[in-house]
């Protein structure tokens, strides 16, 4: 494959979005012909089933909201991220299979093996050349994304749970996989972005 | 389980809606508590899928096109077709599992049993206690809701392959499973509504 395929991964509230808007402007500067996308979403058809995943009204049973996400990822490879990566482009996804490990499988409790088998259908077995990992206590993102504001003790309570195991997910994944990165993401926004460009540069070999 | 699990299958314009309705009206009088639902939907999750999956304005590759029919299919499972049979209920459905082994599975070249093994996932097993299906020669079903009429003569030709792969897969699964019952759709309306009753009533054994 002629290009080069990062992944940013971690809770909301990280700073995923500014850093990865960042390191963009960074590889175009460099030359490097980039394209931005995220998941879920990224194609038309992703992007409608991202409205219904963040539909508020909407109550989602862990299983057809796994199947939803996974929905969103087979159009994104096939549509998107592989024809990219063929051209030679470097493709920064939001998102990418690992979030899935993460709060389907950790958060939510769905069979891991299942999870990561059909991870690996819908992507061809295709894995980012990177994943950079923006590492947060889970109670200092919720805060920072206004979610602790709520009254309801029981919701925060459980949302906190779901959002511990989904970080224990994370770096489960991270320390068994060479290609994942782990970062400090309560570094100051610069510095965060020099060693996510220094991360990059080496393992890009440029 | 209390209640009783009937499926409709065939072709679009093959009067499936109609005999269901007229089915359901028929139990009702029989005294049969008896829900109507159809896929994909059946649920607010499963109908705000089936506006992603008929929006003419987006192409949905095959693989992502039958997540999405199994992510309604799970949720409407869980929350609509168990608790239903759980109450000793009468579920009437408009499509279920086999309409993913004809249309994704024959019709679209998926692999069947991925197909049939995904089925089993999200279903927990479940399957219909009977299933009717409408048999009819698909350009003649496609000609009843207008598609024959479209100026595109290779799209035609497309769908028209397409459709009969399925019809081909509906009479495969028809085959081989003894709770599936194939039913001539040309009949009449009324006399096609009496053999579903007949069948139905012996079926369920009242």
């Amino acid at each position: 494959m002629a290009g080069f395929f990062i992944a940013f991964e971690g809770p909301n509230g990280v700073g995923k979005s500014t850093q990865l808007r960042r390191l963009a402007v960074t590889l175009r500067q460099q030359g490097w012909g980039t394209i931005v996308t995220r998941e879920p979403g990224g194609t038309p058809v992703g992007e409608a089933i991202r409205d219904v995943l963040l539909n508020p009204d909407l109550e989602i049973d862990p299983l057809p909201e796994f199947l939803l996400y996974l929905a969103s990822r087979a159009q994104h490879v096939r549509k998107v991220i592989l024809p990219a990566l063929e051209a030679g482009q470097v493709v920064l996804t939001d998102r990418f299979a690992g979030a899935s490990i993460a709060y389907q499988g950790h958060g939510r409790g769905l069979n891991l093996e299942f999870v990561e088998g059909l991870n690996r259908r819908v992507t061809g077995g295709l894995t980012p050349d990177l994943t950079l990992l923006l590492n947060l206590d889970p109670a200092v993102g919720l805060a920072r994304v206004g979610d602790l504001r709520r009254n309801e003790d029981r919701l925060k309570r459980a949302d906190l749970a779901f959002h511990q195991r989904a970080r224990d997910g994370f770096l489960a994944v991270a320390a068994s996989d060479p290609s994942w990165v782990v970062l400090d993401a309560l570094l100051p926004e610069e510095e965060l972005a020099l060693v996510i460009w220094e991360t990059v540069r080496e393992k890009m070999g440029s």
